[in-house]
């Protein structure tokens, strides 16, 4: 065990016993971290949007490809859709309660990015 | 615009400017929340490992993947590797001081997901 610089038990072994990482947590990085599904939670942050505000909200994204990841993010339960009756027909996004829960991670996120990335 | 169940101008239009979200925010998200990269990530929260310790913390991992992770992990400066002279040689992994600045990130994540995933 020579040349360790940091600390471990009188066997290298660490202080604290490795397990594995909370699977409950390796779930949602992936879930939120998943590609454009960050993006769109974070365009949403501040209130509803309408199917074509989102578009422009996260640029590059198809419109076929929004579609796909709201259902997704639709069915882990981190938006809710709405649709508004007229001609056409609207359909909106917003947080749900369990997005809204996640303002606290994404914001501190944000200020990472700010504070680290180019 | 009937039917709209949320606050809109006159016109229907948002109240805010919708802009494009936040490149940082989005390429940083994507980054974290890249398949094991979070987990790798959170694992070292509370101190370096080794490389086999790793692979006990992330299980599910292969070596190969791993690896390449840690290399992708590094490069972009969120982990740095040290080697430790002995037979044979071992290489432990820690969080950079852009790694170190993401804890709050991760732990509001975590606490996220404690409370709303099963």
């Amino acid at each position: 065990m020579g040349g360790t610089s940091f600390e471990r038990g009188p066997r290298g072994e660490p202080v604290a016993e490795i397990g594995p990482v909370c699977p409950r947590f390796h779930e949602s990085v992936e879930l939120v971290g998943r590609r454009w599904a960050g993006a769109i939670l974070f365009s949403l942050i501040d209130g509803p949007l309408y199917f074509r505000e989102l578009l422009v909200a996260v640029p590059g994204l198809s419109d076929r490809l929004l579609s796909q990841r709201l259902r997704e993010l639709e069915a882990e339960g981190l938006i809710e859709r709405s649709v508004h009756e007229g001609t056409p027909a609207r359909v909106s996004y917003c947080l749900s309660e369990s997005g809204e829960a996640l303002k606290p991670a994404l914001a501190a996120l944000c200020e990472w990015a700010n504070d680290w990335r180019e």
